[in-house]
């Protein structure tokens, strides 16, 4: 008989679908403090916490360690650092999971913006008939920042709606615009969706000055990471009216703390990091894990493989 | 010289885009009170205040009256009577001109239901962090009632975002269902989406009968005529969860009156007749007039023409 290996899961309660590893698995539920002590002593590491930052600081330098580490998510900012990045442990995430959802909360806040939807419950509330135009879809223009499968069906969803969109990526390559597009695709956009991996390229690119390319009548919003936005710039923008809406999915920090101004900026819309989950998503995140699982143990190769340096899965 | 044709325009203010009728038409505008007194003594009669029902009471039962009315409205309820449909005058309507719009209002609504962005709003004014989960679009059912250009607009436009739309006509015809399919399928929707025209034969159409068939999780829209729906029922329907929620556009009552019960229904919401105004509209429906009023000036058949028995312009 060879001992079962350790499946050890950064989670308070333990996630759907992992009955299926019933003795085959010896699954090890922590939280944060106990992460450090039992990370050397598992073979895997399920990230199922995603909010956790609990794993950079408790990745062991040296010694042994889980061989490979899968986060339940799109993104990895949250658990990279240098000494995982230069270990030889395999990372995985949750690519395809989440791309469908968030390009329909994208097309729903973008539908929502142009018929100005969050005004008119505004009206509602105060017993208001107030008669407006609103503004068509079809015709307008959108920029993509982050050429993922995420950006990617943000932008084939828009395009269903009659917008042309551009995706704009690391590297230029077919169908995807490189870095030195960008301000220009921005100066003309009606739309700029952020859905960018958090990386040190992109941490803060929606700076000041970028809001200042932008058109006035255009709208912003951030579906990736909150830390891609300088969120002061934003407020200041949208004070200034260099743009004329914003909706913020994620921030640089969640959650947004009932004091923050963020909450009551005029033109600003903040829903909380929801834009992903989707009825099921729990279940179909749980089923991703135990056929990556499946795979790991039969030693064949793993799928969503991060690229550690990049911090996100290179692809098509 | 001939004398010049006299264009007799219900409303207050000019229209835009009839300066192109300078020296072709004597334009007289008029009010609701001028209007029996001006119809005698006119060729054509441009209703351009579409929430006026003012031509059904001041229409001439006999003698001189205009050969040709046009109604900048997609919708003729407002101005057809047992007078004017017995007449050998022309009626014709704004078909074309709203229905991408209105597609477009009726995916924002059915996506902000489905992400449900209303109560996301009401958090955000609370300054409350709530995470839940939402619906996906893609695999959903919707049941379009009324199968004119509108209601295949918004077939299209949801399925482009992946939904299974069904469109009910008066008559069955290829890729249109009929009146006999109606319950069946508003069994098995999620969406319900009502763009009829306004006939005897849909007035109440959405009773407690047709509410009461459709599914607890389903949604409600009126983007068509306030008469189309009970709205006892409705609110009814609501408070018992019969259905999940609703958003009218079109209400029985326009303004609604600030005092109406209406604006506070949870899970409904209440939008001042917009779906089909987006920037441009009056420029659109000004163009559509001159074109039309250019080929009756010149003998040329009119398009648009209306059905004065159904109520609508017949068509594919």
């Amino acid at each position: 008989m060879t001992a079962l290996p350790t499946l050890l899961v950064l989670d308070a309660e333990p996630p759907p679908r992992l009955g299926r590893l019933t003795g085959r698995a010896r699954v090890v539920h922590t939280d944060e403090t106990g992460l450090a002590g039992l990370l050397p002593g598992a073979d895997v590491l399920l990230v199922w916490d995603f909010a956790s930052h609990a794993v950079r600081s408790a990745w062991p330098g040296d010694g042994p360690r889980p061989g490979w580490v899968h986060t339940a998510s799109a993104g990895v900012d949250h658990l990279m650092c240098p000494e995982l990045a230069a270990s030889d442990t395999v990372v995985t995430n949750a690519r395809g999971i989440f791309d469908a959802p968030i390009a329909e909360y994208v097309a729903a806040l973008v539908l929502a913006m142009a018929k100005d939807l969050p005004r008119t419950l505004e009206f509602q509330r105060e017993r208001e008939w107030r008669h407006r135009e609103s503004r068509r879809v079809a015709g307008t223009r959108a920029v993509v920042v982050g050429s993922g499968p995420i950006g990617r069906e943000i932008a084939r969803t828009l395009k269903a709606l009659g917008v042309t969109a551009a995706v704009v990526g690391r590297v230029p390559r077919t169908g995807i615009h490189g870095p030195d597009d960008l301000d220009r695709l921005l100066a003309r956009a009606d739309w700029v969706i952020a859905a960018a991996p958090l990386t040190e390229r992109t941490r803060g690119m929606f700076d000041l000055r970028r809001f200042g390319v932008m058109q006035p009548s255009a709208c912003f919003v951030n579906v990736g990471r909150g830390q891609l936005v300088d969120e002061d710039a934003l407020v200041r923008a949208l004070e200034k009216r260099w743009i004329a809406g914003a909706a913020l999915d994620v921030l640089t920090s969640e959650p947004l703390a009932a004091d923050s101004p963020l909450w009551r900026v005029p033109g600003l819309l903040v829903s909380p990091h929801m834009s992903g989950d989707t009825v099921g998503w729990r279940d179909e995140l749980g089923a991703q894990f135990v056929e990556l699982f499946e795979r790991w143990v039969a030693g064949r190769p793993l799928r969503n493989v991060v690229d550690k340096q990049r911090g996100y899965v290179p692809g098509h």
